[in-house]
């Protein structure tokens, strides 16, 4: 049994509770939020009690932290749970900053604690079916991987402004499904962008459409495509060529009605909404992170090194893009 | 609020009482079951009392039952609730005798009772989007409604002689299917059948293979084939052609992986398992009746006419098929 | 080589003599019409020499003599064709009556004459790989065999007099697919009917709407479903079900393009045209019959048997409808 | 009528000599070929007559010359045609050299020449479709342009050293689509390569898995993935996002069968031969040629600017892969 602190009681942090209380492994004791009147309403409706998220992590009733607030919190409720000696399951990203997340994975190697990162499209069945069969050999030697996302719609421009921009909060997922992917980490990164989807999030200094193409040293290739519009739906999709094929995830689409008349062939728009895209995605991390704690598993995966990766794969992304120059990773 | 009581704590009186405990305008009050441990086990998982169906029925805190049992139990159960003055959701079929499901829908009216038939394939969302389509007018007036379902697997051959055979067990679904989408009532039934899964099936005298035609009295036609096998997974599929076009729902896949290589382009089975391919279905199932009864509407729909309906589709199914000759409705 | 006298010069005649002159075993010796200046346009376009059609039979300079006038004469050129010892490829039908069909054959078996019957739909090279690999066992035995048949638009009414009726005219292709896909005579015929695409057809007699249930001795089923429209183009789809899985052809539209955006996902219509739809198959047919006759194959398939089996399911089709009960094939 | 003198017997000569035969506003006068033996089958095959290269170009039954010898032979068969005031269709490339084409369209141009490059895949219908609607406006302002294009099997190793490598003899044809498809010239060209399918190709000196991403002036970006392999056939696919949506064009498969079994869902390779691939292609190209010539139509387009651009793109990737960084184009 894994008994759960959540902090963070938000719209994602609600997500992950529902999961928590289906689990008949792990029980949901604490919530905490900085807005209280959140974390009474979660607590409600799940069963669990609110506390201060400094008691939740130094609690004896806990086993496993779960990390759902804003980015900039990240890193020193890690740390704090950390020291306390409970496990985290933390929303991406650590920290905006490399050395910040080097800090505080140090912290965490220190305490020898157990640190899974939320990268939840690692967990949809799609996906994970493709690096399933990448890795059993399905089609041979990776060439090279494709990965297509964009958004149904642009967030506010201001967004950017803390979000560290597309590289830093859309891409990264990206780039941790690249990494996923193709098993061997990146040496080089290119990146384009250009702001054609809003002006707005251009005269803040940011793209809303880019495209990176990365290169292994052993030669394979990665490119990224993202755009923060698709007027069809969430466009989530993969596609790996390899020696011996290719494997590819497509999109999922509302039902799977198709209309036939005089002007074609026509079926529903892409799925919209990521909590809705990502709905088992996110249940299927939860519910992993759960038997990893539960079966005494030390280092789930992703873990604080992929965070850490990412995050310096967005960075290499965003001098690239600004210097118009690729940009090599140490 | 909707207090419900279950009657029948079975593999789909389970996943109905989930739907139950989750919808936020009911609660699950009480389980009963002929096996006592059954109806304790789900007791325990939804915080519902266990009682004998009889004072789950009689009882002040019970709004709605909920019929779960074995077919045979079902128009006994529906009268007994009807008199109590509950609200009813009986899984089909109300009874394998079109007598008594009359004999069962007299008592029904006479105590101005609400009952809901459970044919949740009404409530899949791929289907009800190409129904709500068809009033919609998408296609225009309705020319030819085609239906394919095909089980996984073929059921063990002695439960064909207590399910009533393949047209009354399983084909029982497609006519509610046809009945919905078309709008209007069949007239004439023409059935052909043969056993060519399981011999032992036909040893039986059933069959496993069926194919069957309807006219409506505007000469509108209905065609359903149905086999026990399908090596894919569950075939579950309609086509709707009207005088605008044409309406499809497809099967759903396990995901949406392809693998392309020198054999060619190949992506997942069809889902096998029917709770796994209805589970929305049957979730909507509930809620919609749930809605209902919270609302105060006095007729949900697929109703005891409904029921009777299908029934009657099925008893001139298996008449034609073993006559050899078409088979006209009143 | 194959010196081919051709018979009609209309619209497929065209097709079938631009196929012959492409063809380095076969050579357009001479071209016949009823219009002598259409005859006269096809030789000179072809390189071929005009003349009467009784003359072209009879030239010691032709081998075989292609058929491609109205339905009416066919029968009476198939006989004077096998009289003067030519091999004989003649459009569908032999003729709309089974006796003069029979008749007809007679005189072909007497001459020892190579007679193949033009059921295009056989060369179509996604339909012929599905007959290839039933044959070849990649699904087993089969057990349903469904053919879907939609024209995009309805004939004038007044064609139904002379045609036969849509079981003779239309669904005859789709009688010898059935023939040619299941490899299993049927024994009995179930056929419903309705006017529901234009009411002057059904003024006139005919149908526009129909569906079709056979069987086989051993317990196959086949159903066939046709209409005079699809608003959506030339509806051509046919879906086998066996014991170890499915074969389909699906149908052909286009452009490979689609067009997603928030109305969804959106590609062509289906091919509309059928001399589109089907150039292939009709070259295919053409070349094989060459190759047959080139190779002295004495019996190339479809021949005469064939399209009197066909028209004797035609007609139990027509005879079904009319009486609403089913047809026994002797 | 547009008089063609056919310079180059091979595989595509003998391609382009057909679908010149078969349309009736032109016709093959002479055949030339350094092969005199090729030329004299050729020219019995269509009824041509065989002549030296030089002699067809001067002929004055002569209106239009068409160059489908190797690459390094264009240029000045181009310029001879020119001198001599013959329409020219040129196969792809004008020359491997950016300089010796510019010197080549300077000869075009002073003698007002009517010039066409053979790119043939704008004249595939589904790629011409997507063109179509893009300037239509299907899809709004255009923002990511991107082509995946494979080849079934690499060439034998030696091959690349007289092709120019893969920027220049396959990319090229990729880039004249980016080209196409965008309507807007790329300023920056950035591209990555390996040797991941063959170590000979690497080891001569050039890649055979490549990436490339190119942006306009006004930001919007195009990115192109090669490899000389896929198993599973000629992958040729284009996707183009734009404000208002996606349009792509898919893979065109051997037939449209599919088998279901306890494997999945099933279809065929895509098609694995060019030829095949784009038959169409080939045969739009040389018609559009013959009705712009036909109809005094003087810039058919890809015209010889078309040409240049391409290789001048294959030249800056050529440049970027071996330097790492990113070349811009002026």
């Amino acid at each position: 049994m894994v008994r759960f602190g959540v902090i963070g009681a938000g719209r994602i942090g609600k997500v992950h509770a529902a999961t928590i209380a289906a689990n008949p492994k792990a029980k949901l004791a604490y919530v905490a939020d900085a807005f209280k009147a959140s974390a009474e309403a979660l607590a409600a409706q799940t069963g669990a009690e609110v506390a201060d998220a400094e008691d939740v992590i130094k609690s004896s009733g806990v086993d496993a932290i779960l990390i759902a607030t804003p980015t900039p919190s990240h890193a020193a409720l890690i740390e704090a749970a950390a020291r306390a000696g409970k496990a985290i399951l933390c929303e991406k990203p650590v920290s905006l900053s490399v050395e910040r997340i080097n800090a505080c994975l140090d912290v965490v190697e220190k305490n020898r604690s157990t640190l899974m990162i939320g990268f939840n499209r690692r967990f949809d069945p799609n996906f994970a079916s493709v690096e399933g069969r990448l890795r059993r050999g399905d089609i041979g030697e990776i060439e090279i991987v494709t990965i297509t996302s964009r958004d149904p719609a642009p967030p506010p421009a201001d967004y950017v402004k803390s979000s560290g921009g597309l590289f830093r909060d859309m891409m990264i997922h990206d780039f941790d499904m690249a990494r996923f992917l193709m098993g061997e980490e990146f040496v080089v990164v290119n990146a384009l962008g250009s702001s054609l989807v809003d002006k707005a999030i251009g005269a803040e200094g940011d793209v809303d459409t880019a495209a990176v193409q990365m290169q292994t040293a052993s030669g394979r290739i990665a490119v990224i495509t993202n755009s923060r519009r698709a007027t069809y739906g969430y466009d989530q999709r993969i596609e790996v060529h390899g020696a011996a094929g290719m494997l590819a995830a497509r999109n999922i689409h509302a039902t799977s009605v198709e209309l036939s008349n005089a002007n074609g062939v026509s079926g529903d728009p892409v799925q919209y909404f990521f909590l809705e895209r990502y709905a088992q995605a996110y249940a299927n991390e939860i519910n992993a992170f759960i038997d990893a704690i539960d079966s005494g598993t030390r280092s789930p995966k992703p873990g604080g090194f992929d965070g850490l990766q990412a995050q310096k794969l967005a960075e290499a992304a965003t001098v690239s893009w600004r210097t118009g120059k690729p940009v090599e990773i140490d």
